[in-house]
């Protein structure tokens, strides 16, 4: 039963690539807000596929119609509802695909669960499109946050090898996350992101694509979020982030790196600041401790792998006639899916960081 | 609310590491097992701290005491409960330490969520001691897995920076599971683990610690185990996994290698084995495409930090005075937890893999 | 968080009465079946207003708009989802009656827990016309209950005053079913109808409305069903059937005439049948005993209230202004709800009968 | 998976009648609580068997273990562990009347469900006895709702045909409640005292036993508790009330009866008491609307069935011979479960009044 997430807000998610619509329910949202469309045309655009040379040029208009839970521009407190209509279906013949099996797409594995009645058109109900949703709801969690002065960022880490530095704690400010929003390849290092691009390019004149590392992190949160054992921020964190497709890795604060020091260098120093507020010197730890948030920026980086659709040749077979095929993926597919998906681990931020606020009744 | 975990194979933990006792609540065990002692004593030996000179000095007997759900040497199918009692507490005074915030453990926010009232002794409800009814549900989950022909086994991947090379293929087999599992320091390269072993003592001496990273492996899974979206098989074995103190990220397959390599080079190609079974000829996905096994071996990376708990002298604050504070832990501790660790994480990844097989009705 | 449902088979419920749209996500529904419309619009039918001189003149067309999960005529294992668009939504001025606090309606406690934003048209998300997803999905259960030889039925055990006897026997057979579910007022003794009907014109007539008893049944269920503790048969159908507006009670066979017995008399006392089945001789039980079918039908009564809505003039208070009125509920009520509830009772019994059944396995 | 309840505040229970101990982890206490043991020994004294002559003779001590949770005085905000031994056990041999069905006992679908490894002895895991750990955890969350001026009590409404009447609101009386808590048979009407005991006493003179109802209430709970839907407040007590052994009904407010009754008559009309609060001047809603508290006390009837152990002789079958036997049940048995069974009423109404109350923010 893999369609909800949350226990205070609370998203339930239906729908296939080429079905009749999309969309998602949400419980837990307060009564009396009003909507910033803005905000959610923002994010639902920063997500949207065919708007730019680096994406595919498949187009989609994802815009969400709400069904329930608004009233008077203002939501009421009942669940809502956001539907999006999937109106660019191509029409090509998905059938003669159906048991060609797509190396490291879900095919193979979605034909044997659903005993070969799994809709396949477009990857069904494994389709990265099922994200759009996630982002309209991430979205409206953005708001929540941002009126408790809590923010959600992200820039790219790398593109295949070529990679920039992680936050400092000079990077981790609401402005420069805004900032970063309006990139198409938000970078720290603005001079790296023409090289990132060229890479992309480079991949999507092969036929071929590639993945990144995306870096994340949320400012604001109080201390004491999350619980020890089984709720621990990261494993909500992890556990939502690892349904967002083609996502292999995600580690917090300097994660893997960490683990090759010793504790006198891998510890975080507690001090009080000129405030008064207890921090620490580095915060090699993400900000997570115990599973709890520390006060600290949380910081996590994901490691999305290149995007599996590509045009040139690859060997798989074909599940019904049992024979050897070669397969070139044709269509429209983003040659490196981390720009888009970066937005994606945004919204999925936000969703837990509200999830767990509501559950500490902050 | 932390404290339960899985929806078919169900474990709900309790206890603080220096409270009367620590245990765990297991449903879902189906009725007429008798259980493997050896099996659960073995597993609970390989996790105890005190039995050789890389771990603690500090000594725990880890006899689980069943209080239910098991009679006439059969489990009955009702929750069966465990108590390991708390017998090696060390009766020097924690109150003096109450106030004084170690750096990289949870005590600050620990200390805030709980108002202060938290039991702060040995790192109370947060300790690794909490890991131990883990290791006993991990043990009866990996018999019921056994006698399915499934099997989990890690090795050490790193300590520090000497690190080996990941499970290849041929490395993936019950047998050397079972030679791992005998090993103080389970290594592929039986070469590497004096090498680790001499890293270890060196941290040990110097009144430091150090991290390392732990490759699990499960095989024998069937294909379509897990959920698209919320939840992937990913999704639920990091949940898991980040309730392990200590742990920083996790990785499937390759994971962030993976995100540098082009869609050409890291898709897994399917093919038909002589017997006619689908499988790939890489595995960089580590088993998982769109959240569910695809019938080869399921691996991952996990990160351990180092163990914050140094004799070295330590930065830190005194929580009530408010004062600056330089902090030399005394007392018995892992100078590097990866050995025992691994344990734990092969027992999380034995509940995981059960939990998902009783969900798909094998 | 009350709009999810199930464990094995989930509903998740979203709308309002004069929303866009109201509508079900149906989490569990095996992989490729054919699905049986004429059994749905069946039921769909039962449940709809304006069908006849006994229920409102209100008209909703309730066509199910299926948007997921169904692929060439086959469900494809992911969640189905089910829309009703709100066509007959009257354009009627509510935003007067906004602060008038109908007795016994759920106007007052709304008002309160959503601060005066939810959407108080028609009873907004309290409105019974919420239970139409649920019978769509009931009749999707019932369907595959059906193909297990499991068959859910009910009938009017009394409407105010006037009684009927209890379900016998010889009453439980699925044939008996078919021939109930056809009657515009389902009894087993015929000769009640016409005196059940005149009582609800009656009270039509004088602007008032009437409650009543239905009694349901399960059949075919095998033994052990349901879990001892927490998830009792008794307290998941329970749970589930006081979701229906308007329901205060419900008891499991002879309910609370079963307090009044000696255990000499209520016990049921068990017997092999001439095919050698365990069989009780009574059944006052209702087929439950610890919280798991013991076999025999399961068997319970739900009580209705009266419908609130009346257009007898009712004493109240304007919570705006703070004043005493008197109230006149206009528009199109049903005199009395038992006949269109006793619809969803058996969607309930379906729901519930169906999500126990994956769990055990069968 | 039956041994869980509760979102917030949380309960896990284990045990049989007969193995080594049983016990509960209760998730959810808000750190810094000094438990009041004397109302904990008080609640535990009113459920606890062979303390007067009108309950089994069987004595247990029930003495609560804390194993966790609980440190320096207070509660750590960790989840605290109960233990109870089970020291009472008779010796007898129970191996004998393995195969003997009791009539409306659990036994059968136990024995079938659990593949006859079930635990048989004294009812095993069905046992009455698991509601000790019950009434504990209701100790702890009536103390933390009295601290919120929230109260739970109850009287008996009937044993066999003997009734009295229902609480009336000058009845709803924390100190009232009290009173009734001292009382072996609790009721309105103290003349009716007698009466009853006498009706229990000539059943326990006849080998036989008796059953009743049982009216609880819970005053001071603010508007709003419980959600729409599935998450009624109806919805979570039934879900508990009904895990309680023997319980075959319940009804809110004037439940059945409210059923016979025209709207007219049966709609609670508001009105502003003279401090200005909004009020009913009826209550046969019992305090609950659209599934939430309207603040009015919330009411409900509870109907247990007689015990079903009796020393009269019944027919019944031995599931191993497959011959019909004759059953006369040995051993200390209550009479009447109802006097014992109010008090986890009482128990099972305070966890969810408490569980909804912290969902609510309160």
């Amino acid at each position: 039963m893999g369609n909800s997430f949350g226990k205070n807000f609370k998203i339930t998610i239906y729908g296939e690539s080429h079905g009749k619509s999309i969309g998602v329910i949400i419980e837990g949202i307060p009564p009396g807000i009003t909507l910033d469309f803005d905000l959610i045309n923002e994010e639902m655009y920063r997500r949207r596929p065919g708007k730019d040379n680096i994406s595919t040029t498949r187009k989609e208009k994802d815009k969400v119609l709400i069904q329930s839970g608004y009233f008077n521009d203002h939501t009421t407190g009942a669940p809502l509802c956001g539907i999006i209509e999937n109106t660019n279906k191509k029409s090509k013949d998905y059938s003669k695909l159906k048991n060609q099996m797509r190396p490291s797409h879900a095919d193979y594995p979605g034909y044997i669960k659903y005993k070969g009645f799994n809709d396949y058109r477009g990857g069904g109900q494994f389709s990265g499109r099922l994200t759009a949703p996630l982002v309209f709801a991430g979205a409206i969690a953005k708001q929540i946050l941002r009126d408790k002065n809590i923010h959600v960022g992200s820039h790219i880490l790398s593109i295949g090898t070529i990679e920039e530095k992680s936050f400092n704690t000079s990077d981790l400010d609401e402005n420069n996350f805004e900032r970063l929003k309006k990139e198409k390849l938000p970078t720290l290092d603005v001079a790296l992101k023409e090289k990132m691009e060229e890479e992309i390019l480079k991949c999507k004149e092969a036929g071929d694509s590639i993945g990144g590392v995306v870096e994340g992190a949320i400012i604001g949160l109080p201390v004491g979020l999350g619980e020890p054992l089984f709720n621990a921020f990261e494993s909500h964190l992890a556990q939502l982030i690892f349904s967002i497709p083609g996502i292999k890795g995600i580690a917090f604060g300097e994660g893997f790196d960490l683990s090759r020091l010793p504790g006198s260098k891998g510890n975080d120093a507690y001090y009080y600041d000129r405030e008064g507020n207890i921090k620490t010197k580095t915060n090699n730890n993400g900000g997570i401790l115990g599973g709890l948030t520390n006060g600290m920026p949380v910081t996590y980086k994901v490691a999305f792998k290149a995007t599996p659709s590509i045009s040139k040749s690859q060997e798989s077979i074909n599940i019904k006639s049992k024979e050897r095929i070669n397969l070139k993926i044709q269509g429209r597919h983003d040659p490196c899916i981390v720009p888009r998906g970066l937005v994606v681990v945004e919204a999925a931020s936000a969703i837990v960081a509200l999830d767990l606020l509501i559950e500490g009744g902050w």
